[in-house]
């Protein structure tokens, strides 16, 4: 006989398609949606459903959000002289929990990947280009991609692409994390600290 | 500024009332959902909807599925002289994974458990009873709850109240797991390995 009602086993695969959810974690949440309330189960459901209809892209920075153009694009008291370009949205909110950057964002949902097919074209590039020219008030764009290879890469990418705009394009300081121990830092991270040592 | 929008603070929220789904983990997956093709993210909504009105309680064995009585006690092929009792429908699932066991099942849906609250009146105890009296053709109970003080308790419960019914109510072995060894095995799973071994 079949292990699951036809129901739950369409459950336990939807859940499973979520990333870091494998067989075992994905059939423990259908059982828990299954026994919990109705109530909370459907409150989920409608929270996606809900989260698709409402959130888009905004048409400035293409971030995420439930109005267009979006909260920080139409804020009044934001730096309207720096841009700080993210890989996504997730990083936006990494970087404003630190509550210290006041500049503008624009997110290119993802990076440049030869080896997977993502060139120029697949990311949100064009419009940030087409963003400035519109935009002279921009003095400076911070490249805050990840430290990853393809994320270097895309820095190197974009500031080449602007060298001739006359724009100030930074990258944020790598080296050793705070908390963190010298002994236990790689060696390309240690490296990065030392050549980006600063006079006390 | 909020730092996501409301639509997406919702969902994360709701993901993470999910047992075992952490904040950071929320997010990962609000955002997962709201990057995949909206018809992923719906199929996902719908699954839970789907499941919640189509997958009920077996009025035999409480077991959850889809057809009343389930698939399992309106069989024809399985042995209705032995019952295995376990504590939720994952024990089901698990057991029949193995097949090897041709019986039925009763789901108790809990354990005993009176440090929170959970009395025999909580779990599907008094449907066992009346089960076992319409049904006289039962000779077996297999009390398969899980090792655990609850599991343990719940089980020698079962079998005092059984007792005077003239049943053989049983109890899995336990012992080393296969593929286990010696020198790891806890003490008291040792104990019951030795106080359970078999002639060869």
């Amino acid at each position: 006989m079949a292990r699951f009602a036809p129901a739950v086993a369409k459950l336990i695969s939807e859940l499973g398609r979520l990333p870091g959810i494998g067989g075992k974690t994905a059939q423990r949440l259908a059982f828990h949606l299954l026994s919990v309330p109705e109530k909370n189960a459907l409150s989920l459901a409608e929270a996606i459903v809900a989260a698709r209809q409402k959130i888009k892209m905004c048409s400035v920075c293409s971030n995420l959000t439930q109005t267009d153009p979006c909260e920080i694009c139409s804020s009044t008291t934001r730096d309207r002289s720096i841009i700080c370009v993210v890989e996504n949205p997730r990083d936006v909110a990494a970087i404003e929990r630190m509550r210290d950057y006041n500049g503008l964002y624009h997110v290119l949902h993802g990076v440049l990947s030869p080896s997977d097919g993502i060139g120029p074209d697949k990311i949100k590039l064009q419009e940030l280009i087409r963003r400035l020219q519109e935009h002279q008030e921009v003095e400076e764009i911070i490249l805050a991609m990840n430290p990853s290879v393809e994320g270097e890469a895309t820095a190197l990418y974009i500031a080449r692409l602007l060298k001739m705009s006359g724009l100030k394009t930074t990258r944020p300081a790598h080296g050793i994390p705070m908390g963190g121990d010298l002994e236990y830092a790689d060696e390309i991270t240690l490296a990065r600290a030392f050549s980006g040592r600063s006079q006390i």
